[in-house]
């Protein structure tokens, strides 16, 4: 893509409304564009990132045999009422009268639609077990919407649901989000930690929250810093398999991690002083083992050998829109973001030192062709600005690696390869620049982001 | 993807309250479920062909240079008021008040939200040409919804803006939408014929509809048969291009398409008699071009060496839900819907007669695999039921292509590939179907649609 033909508004200026990091360098860098309080536009750059980051999430949805679908925004209260939420939820539901005025909501969550979607179609306990999820928009009309997309009105979540026929199968589903969740979240380049949480008022016995360090995270937590040193990693997994699915969970939520809501400092002073940490973080995920609840409420049961029985249900979230918050707070520096390769907007910039030098504009070109070739997306930077300008710029939307081509260095067949990361830089042929980009970005296969 | 795993809730009979067969049969598919009256959630074997639709609209619109961002759901009135049409909209409008009681909306169209964008970020003219797309949910409070997604109240559109100097810059971007367009049906296995269109509420003087011919079409149309000989085939266009786009627009706007709404009588019987037709349309788009409307009433000018002066837009949309509709009325037989090869949610099915034979289940297996490994996605259905209602299903739910599997075939190292539109078949190694298929799809690259 060619900047001139783009639209990338970066602002020069901090905006004075934005009071964390993250929210500064998304207005700043273009990415969004606020509509009202708490209600963001995505500009072509968070747009790209946005679905990036959507794409990881479906595909490790659908690796852990979890089934897509979506529902609607508008949702018809209703269903609300029977499952006894309506009027428990509050002033944060969008509450809205259609022309004939029938009571409407614009959905802050969906236990109420997918539980009536199930019962319509499902009798039988041989079509469980099942896991249905959406990535949809949602509202909560926060009374008070504040760090940009962190905590917005309307947000883009990942929600599914599960429903089993008894509890333990319905565990093992819990398993199958956690594990899928932690891997998730490794290919966004981010550590997010399961946590302990609190039911809250969506209910639950079993529920961990994943947790992003950050200075600016909402929630303090204590753990173990020994959990800081697990990594998921490229670990292959059956996701039918109980016991792997077991194991892993184990593995990431026996050591101590919790948030303020139930630290324990009994339990906490357990752990060696040397390993004890207190931190903030980020919620970026949560997982939810509600069983009955909504099944019992709205009559979701299935026919077995021994009657009809009301099905298990968990829901399972990840903030898709927060998480761009969230990468960011976790990923940048004074010049501005540093993008993982995993959810980059563009793998790698394209600099051009000289625009209108012929030759310098024919290698920036072939540049841009032949990483497309290789399924590589550039973002080249062909506007007739000065080189500290372009280099600004590029640092402040954050592409992990830079191509800086100038007419010096092409006279002796050379580029320069440019970490955003780590700052260095290494002088290369444009093709042993395309060869180590592809090799970078081996591991970092993200499906397509428009 | 295996069926028991899936969620195909499909129906026996015919649902009462459908009146068209694309909403019969996208109930009886299992493709949507209402939530409220003409709101509708996507099952998955809908939202699979509804993110096949995006998906082409995507690369289309990226290949005409346009560049895709996503506004939000939620309007603050005040843009509608600056621009008059708060008052004017109707009832159409879903307005809401949030919990400060400010009036919100849910957007219906997006002229004033992206004039908005484009006046807080361009002020040079050097920014120019620009043309920025969403798909995105939208609702409009239709006073009764009916024939399911066809019109529905939330739907799915993708609507795009050009901001252009002048005037004719901005016929040009007409222009290159009606290009894009026509290879974008055309991909979908659709003619959709540009008709010259009403300008109505929205204004503007030169716009053009695009119609599917259907039985079932809501709009009359009159127009000379030798509109529907031209396809826009696999030519290369230069979409930069002023001369090649015009001579699209001349090539397919030339002869006689109108609907009722710019029907002229005298200049229709101006063409030979024995070919004017005419039929009913489903209107799948809409290309507008209203100049300085609201660049003039909202502010959004840029400085040219001549001053400041209001930008020349155009608004340009596909009905990306209405499609899914659309294109069933235009293909589908009595026993299901026929889906084209562009759009289809599965590239073909895999019947297993005889579940539970260990030759028959391997062989589905090994077939499934390796069409996966060629990128091509099968539906295998590897229940435990009668062969009859294995094909009654991919009928109805009109997959383009089908491989029958049983024991007696393999016993001679054939399975069977039936076409579900010409309703052949032909006796093939495993390896050949799988050889054919690849052949039948290189032509219908079609983005992932999870």
């Amino acid at each position: 893509m060619r900047l001139s033909r783009y639209f990338l508004p970066v602002l020069k200026e901090n905006p004075s409304e934005a009071q964390i990091v993250s929210h500064r360098y998304m207005l700043r860098a273009g990415m969004i564009k606020q509509s009202a309080a708490g209600i963001y536009s995505w500009l072509p750059l968070g747009f790209k990132v946005l679905k990036k980051i959507e794409g990881i999430v479906h595909e490790e949805q659908i690796r852990a045999g979890h089934v897509p679908m979506l529902m609607s925004t508008m949702q018809p209260a209703d269903l609300w009422k029977e499952s006894g939420r309506y009027d428990d939820y509050g002033q944060e539901m969008l509450r809205i009268k259609d022309r004939h005025d029938r009571d409407m909501l614009f959905g802050p969550t969906n236990e109420e639609m997918i539980t009536d979607i199930f019962r319509a179609h499902v009798s039988s306990y041989k079509d469980l077990p099942l896991t249905l999820y959406q990535v949809q928009w949602k509202f909560r009309d926060e009374i008070r919407p504040r760090f940009g997309v962190m905590r917005g009105r309307e947000f883009y979540m990942k929600d599914g649901y599960n429903f089993d026929l008894t509890k333990e199968d319905a565990l093992h589903a819990y398993n199958r989000h956690l594990v899928s969740y932690l891997r998730t979240y490794e290919r966004m380049g981010l550590q997010a930690i399961p946590m302990r949480a609190d039911g809250g008022p969506i209910g639950g016995d079993y529920t961990h929250e994943f947790l992003v360090l950050a200075e600016t995270g909402e929630s303090e937590v204590f753990y173990d810093s020994a959990v800081t040193d697990l990594t998921f990693g490229d670990r292959e997994i059956d996701y039918d398999s109980v016991e792997q699915c077991q194991g892993v969970l184990e593995e990431f939520t026996t050591k101590y991690a919790r948030t303020d809501e139930t630290h324990d400092e009994a339990l906490f002073n357990e752990i060696p002083e040397d390993r004890r940490r207190t931190a903030r973080g980020i919620e970026v995920g949560q997982i939810f083992y509600f069983g009955t609840k909504y099944s019992e409420s709205m009559g979701a049961k299935v026919q077995t050998a021994d009657g009809e029985v009301p099905v298990h249900m968990g829901s399972h979230g990840i903030g898709v829109s927060r998480l761009l918050g969230a990468i960011i707070e976790a990923n940048h520096d004074d010049n501005g973001i540093i993008w993982p390769e995993g959810v980059t907007p563009f793998h790698c910039g394209i600099v051009n030192l000289k625009q209108g030098d012929e030759a310098a504009d024919a290698a920036c070109e072939s540049l841009e062709k032949a990483l497309a070739a290789v399924g590589l997306e550039a973002l080249y930077d062909d506007r007739k600005e000065r080189a500290g300008g372009k280099f600004a710029t590029m640092d402040l939307i954050g592409l992990p690696w830079r191509i800086t081509v100038g007419p010096r260095g092409l006279k002796n067949g050379v580029v320069e390869l440019t970490s955003r990361r780590s700052g260095e830089s290494e002088e290369l042929t444009p093709e042993a620049a395309v060869a180590k980009l592809v090799e970078i970005y081996a591991d970092h296969r993200t499906p397509q982001g428009f």
